[in-house]
């Protein structure tokens, strides 16, 4: 695992000098706004999904700095979504990775549009001539982005959420909020290596197998962490669901059944991968960090 | 103005009809997020930002179907940044095209999120090559749409407004605020014909001009008809500014000055047309429009 330690503090090293060269420089534009948008995405999350964009990247020899940049755009989709979700309209949440959250640090407002302009950037980024030289290729990355988070995906995921409040649901459709809320993201982040790098069908679908077993398992784990763990390991507030009254694999399927599952799921995960050689072992290593975080 | 007339309702008409097919079906999505989408972009507003994309192609004779599809992305922007700005936190209105605003409808998260899903969709269509065939003008066009809406544009041009409030500010800001909170948008507007079109220069600038004037001179009116119109009239609350203690055009210029500025506006808008033949007489009768338009 120490491979896999240094490899994903390289993708956060590399990725965050990259997402800084993309951000506005703070000329012409409101100071509050500038230092939200900063802080919300320069305030060090585990940079999962630009890792997953680098290493299925490496399988086909991509161009690293495409896929920093690549990696960079995701990045700001998912800061801005846990801007928003953390609105109180929505999560109501106040600390997010040990700090508070955008909008308690600055205000409403200031918040809603920083996830707006985060949102807007990772477009702006992706069809930029240095994000590829191909425009064919940019107009996928954007086209498959879009989906993943809009109303195919994070979206509605966030917005089914909501709606889960005090619902008694089944394990279909918490597997569907998960897929859609968490799970298309980090599938996009896995399918972007594939298109940047032009990937045989093969392969492109042996990562997208691999994307989604390991999506579901990283939601496990989360609804693991919250029923056992603390706010202060966490970093954001634990026991969250219960308090919500919402329903989540663990309440639904218990702890040990839970565990056997997210065990399930990341063998299964490094199944998928048995069509690469040795450059996947990245993330093989990451299946099995995934069962085994702790925040 | 007859023939203004129905080419504005023309344009309403098919921009309706193509965003309405652009939007997500219904089907796997929630019905609150879908109904909120649907509310908003569809509730009739005057689809000047279309119009202005489909007049600007027009005069290089690029393909109708192309022109549709790039004014209903940019009403999907222009819709999320009315939906986002309408929040209590922000503008916090209740009022819109005599309709309750969208988290007056629905609610707060909804709101946010159908906001979020259209600016997304927005990018989704011009990534997609029923926008145009060429990749290299779809990827131009999502590079300068995400310029006229983020940071460099609408949302900076928000946050400054939100931040107006009782502050004493002169001409020069109130002018800035206005190019980037509206302008940037009317601006893309016509700039998307002559990059549809792949415009010669000087025809290109000419449409710049022509925008810059034509943006001016719509919020001039916009404050003319604030300060003087009803709330019934405009189907929006009236008087807003000077409630929210912000200044604008009328406020600093007075009544007098304004009209004289915004004529002024309209007129040199004209002359910027002075390189296209009579293909351009609808765009001349926009500007006309702009000036006398009661809401």
């Amino acid at each position: 695992m120490d491979d896999l330690k240094s490899s994903l503090s390289f993708a956060q090293k590399e990725v965050d000098k990259t997402i800084k060269s993309l951000l506005p420089n703070g000329k012409g534009i409101e100071k509050k706004l500038y230092e939200a948008i900063n802080y919300s995405i320069l305030s060090m999350g585990k940079r999962l999904r630009p890792f997953l964009v680098i290493q299925s990247s490496k399988l086909f020899d991509v161009d690293e700095k495409y896929a920093f940049r690549v990696a960079s755009s995701i990045e700001m989709i998912h800061a801005y979504s846990l801007i928003h979700d953390d609105l109180p309209s929505m999560d109501n949440d106040s600390l997010r990775r040990g700090l508070p959250t955008t909008h308690k640090k600055f205000n409403e407002a200031t918040a809603i549009l920083a996830g707006d302009a985060l949102l807007t950037l990772s477009f702006q980024v992706l069809s930029d001539n240095l994000t590829h030289s191909d425009p064919r290729i940019r107009c996928e990355l954007i086209n498959e982005l879009a989906k993943a988070a809009g109303t195919s995906g994070m979206v509605t995921g966030q917005m089914m959420d909501i709606e889960a409040e005090n619902k008694k649901l089944g394990i279909g459709v918490i597997t569907r909020i998960q897929r859609l809320k968490t799970g298309a993201l980090i599938a996009f982040a896995c399918n972007s290596g594939s298109i940047l790098g032009r990937a045989e069908k093969k392969f492109k679908f042996a990562l997208q197998g691999f994307a989604h077993d390991i999506g579901l398992a990283y939601q496990i784990r989360d609804d693991l962490l919250d029923a056992t763990s603390t706010t202060k390991k966490l970093g954001k507030k634990a026991n969250k669901d219960k308090k919500a009254g919402k329903k989540n694999f663990v309440s639904i399927l218990g702890k040990d059944r839970a565990k056997k599952q997210l065990e399930f799921l990341a063998n299964q995960a490094i199944k998928h991968l048995g069509v690469f050689d040795q450059k996947a072992d990245m993330l093989r290593d990451i299946a099995r960090f995934i069962v085994e975080r702790n925040k």
